[in-house]
């Protein structure tokens, strides 16, 4: 059996020369010899090695069923660089190939003029696959109505289990997924859903309606991918079938297409709470001037809002002045503050993406989160304390220093837990850049926290320096 | 049909009185009549809901194959909870039909006593799925050997589509996937694949060897799951097999699994990045003590890492007490290179997760970040400038800060680039509370820099105010 390293090892070496293979080919059939033993994941891999010349040359010679799949699996900047390349003609074959859902991403993600030219054509080629695509184009991206396909397999309730079996050969091999049968009466109202298994472990001669069954879970074209991921991965179902509100079935969203929407969130997430925009192309595909939008936009927010950091030092600079010390513990302490705010944060933002937090749990967290702020805090003191003295700073500073931490620290769990819930609450995303804009929040707060407790603790220092300078001038 | 919304509403009311129902109930055959048209997800929610002594006992009342799907689903530490109400008989009659990758991961996380005493007495009750269990039980925590099931149908290559057809009809209903049957040798070496679809639409009569596709890709038992997450996803596969060095099949895991492996991972990473320890059970499942040591020990961490801001400030206290307006900019400066810092290591921590970057791209990584460090620091220092100018600091000030925020931003783009490319080629998980580490080395290198800039920039202020201070005393 070829192993899957032998294959991609065998296509690094003829790479170079595919082209002028395909070239030297009689026909698309001899060109489908050629390449039928491979996955069309690894082709695609090939693909992106090569110039984009030479791909959409390549693309051009082989025959279009076996195009399409490799085409659908190149990158979103690839795609539209070759579909320039092909002229509208060739990429509306291929097209006309491709998965519906697979297709409406391809046209949401090209120029405008590029794609009004193509669709026409695919008007032409495939008049079906062209209607399809527009109807897919209409649902917002990152709904599930953008990422269902209309290509599904659906069976009348009073047919036989033997008819469905004829159905399934007759047009399963055109189907995304042949792991469920969804049954629909004469207006597509979903009636059941009949799993490949119950097919083949039913009697021939039984009805549909016999060996169904009606607990079918769906989701509605409105709904956030994100949370159709979250219904499939719950009730471990590999392909789900999204319905109006009038029960009428309007497409299928399958399992490879929610673990790309899995990993997708994942990074959007982590970038978010990176503190930038979600990116939506990979990290090679995302040019220079989309990072500095996308980073340098979040930067400035976070960059004025931490002005006010600056505008609290100046409000305690009598303080500053009389005990200079203190400066030097001003970013341990408020580093300490957002890390502990940025953990609360974390857990929260996460908890809710996968539905185990809800709103409603608010005060049950906030509770939590302050015990947990005063234990760390009171954790983190302790060292603080030790380290003051080792500095010689006195047991006064280790005073302040100790009741600030507890006090930064609590409040860094509080403000991280609670902003979050406060941001979803008023119907924003809590994972866009929660986590910097909490750090800045926790750092003027920290200073304010920490000002005031040595205003408490060393007022007496702090006036004797007043009085000795207000003597010096 | 009955919507799902619906069948959680009847089962929200019929709840509380769930238990009494099933102990009027005469035999476990009236209990199973009772519930199942329910979901065992919902249940599994519903149980959730009750004392854990109800729940034992609903369990304890159902009949064993409809209890273990439900059982399956509890949250973990529900799970051992149960276990212990329920006494290593009942616990075994449930656990010998539970799936066999469940059944290990259970053990997995049961106090070893209690472990120990439920595979004792499921040896007893079912013999096979004891030595299945222990099987499983080998391979490490995060690996494909441990959330592979050994559950899957296997024919030989010399057999008829036909009997292939008869297999699935016989032991179809025991294996957790009938997507792919795997062709196996006598020796159970892997030769190929059928899909459920090419035996559907393969004739009757075929052999198998002539229709099965021979393009299987693979893992090893040691694979790690966030791998296998990644190949399956990228080759669209709902089930991929498990096979050893001499490719002799061991297993397979499934899509359902691996949905739950993307989410889990994604939330570790996020956890990671939040700097603290990935948890491994939900926010509300973990206890206070496990929080404290898990968000604690990092915090501790990066707090004695902060102390070196100190060390760095008291360095420079000749120029701090010259320029008394310098430690105003602090937070504002070193919280702009921790920003910028972190939007970098998110994206590069990320990209390698999802496979897009790869250690050897390092110094096209290292350009880029300098690259859009000094256009993003230029877009700062542009409006620090006028903040400065504004809080009338001075043109000189202005200058300091200027220079300092293009430094800092480019150094936290290239600290916050390379670290984790480092930490990775280190052997280490380069998600590991990097954002905040780089956070705290950044804020010191933060400080060096500007105190260096301030030095060159006011030497003549620095040197007046240290030689009127010399006078004064």
């Amino acid at each position: 059996m070829p192993e899957l390293s032998h294959q991609k090892q065998v296509l690094s070496l003829i790479g170079p020369d595919l082209r002028r293979m395909l070239e030297e080919a009689k026909d698309p059939e001899q060109a489908r010899e050629l390449l039928e033993d491979f996955h069309p994941e690894d082709l695609a891999d090939l693909l992106h090695e090569l110039e984009n010349e030479d791909a959409a040359e390549i693309l051009r010679l082989l025959p279009e069923d076996l195009a399409a799949p490799i085409f659908e699996r190149l990158e979103e900047g690839t795609q539209s660089e070759i579909i320039e390349l092909l002229g509208p003609k060739d990429a509306a074959d291929i097209a006309a190939e491709m998965a519906p859902d697979e297709r409406a991403d391809l046209l949401e993600q090209l120029p405008e003029d590029v794609g009004d030219k193509l669709l026409e054509q695919l008007e032409q080629v495939d008049p079906q696959a062209a209607a399809e695509t527009e109807h897919l184009l209409r649902f917002a991206e990152g709904s599930a109505g953008a990422i269902m396909t209309t290509e599904y397999l659906a069976v009348g309730p009073e047919r036989t289990v033997l008819e469905a079996i004829a159905l399934i050969r007759e047009k399963g091999a055109e189907a995304e997924t042949i792991h469920y049968l969804f049954v629909t009466n004469d207006n597509k109202r979903l009636e059941g859903v009949l799993s490949l298994r119950d097919v083949l472990l039913a009697e021939p001669v039984q009805r549909i309606s016999d060996v169904m069954t009606t607990r079918v879970i769906t989701v509605g074209p409105e709904t956030d991918q994100e949370e159709v991921a979250r219904q499939m991965s719950k009730y471990d179902i590999v392909a789900i079938p999204v319905v109006d509100k009038y029960q009428t079935m309007v497409g299928v969203i399958t399992a490879d297409d929610v673990m790309d929407v899995l990993t997708e969130e994942g990074t959007e997430d982590a970038q978010k709470l990176g503190g930038m925009d979600a990116l939506d192309a990979s990290y090679w595909e995302t040019d220079f001037l989309t990072f500095i939008r996308k980073r340098g936009s979040w930067l400035v927010v976070l960059f004025i809002e931490e002005f006010f950091t600056g505008t609290a030092l100046r409000h305690y600079d009598e303080v500053l002045s009389a005990v200079g010390k203190l400066a030097f513990y001003v970013p341990l302490l408020i580093s300490t503050g957002g890390n502990s705010g940025s953990q609360s944060a974390t857990l929260i933002i996460r908890g809710m993406a996968v539905g185990e937090i809800k709103l409603s749990d608010w005060w049950r967290i906030g509770v939590r989160e302050l015990g947990m702020g005063l234990v760390l805090g009171a954790l983190l003191a302790t060292v603080g304390v030790v380290r003051v003295l080792m500095w010689h700073d006195g047991i006064r500073i280790a005073g302040v220093i100790a009741i600030t931490i507890i006090g930064i620290v609590t409040m860094g769990c509080v403000v991280g837990s609670m902003l979050p819930l406060l941001m979803r609450r008023l119907g924003f995303d809590p994972a866009t850049s929660s986590t910097p804009f909490i750090a800045s929040l926790v750092d003027v707060l920290g200073i304010i926290i920490y000002f005031n407790v040595a205003k408490l603790l060393l007022a007496n220092v702090i006036a004797e320096a007043v009085r000795q300078k207000a003597m010096g001038h």
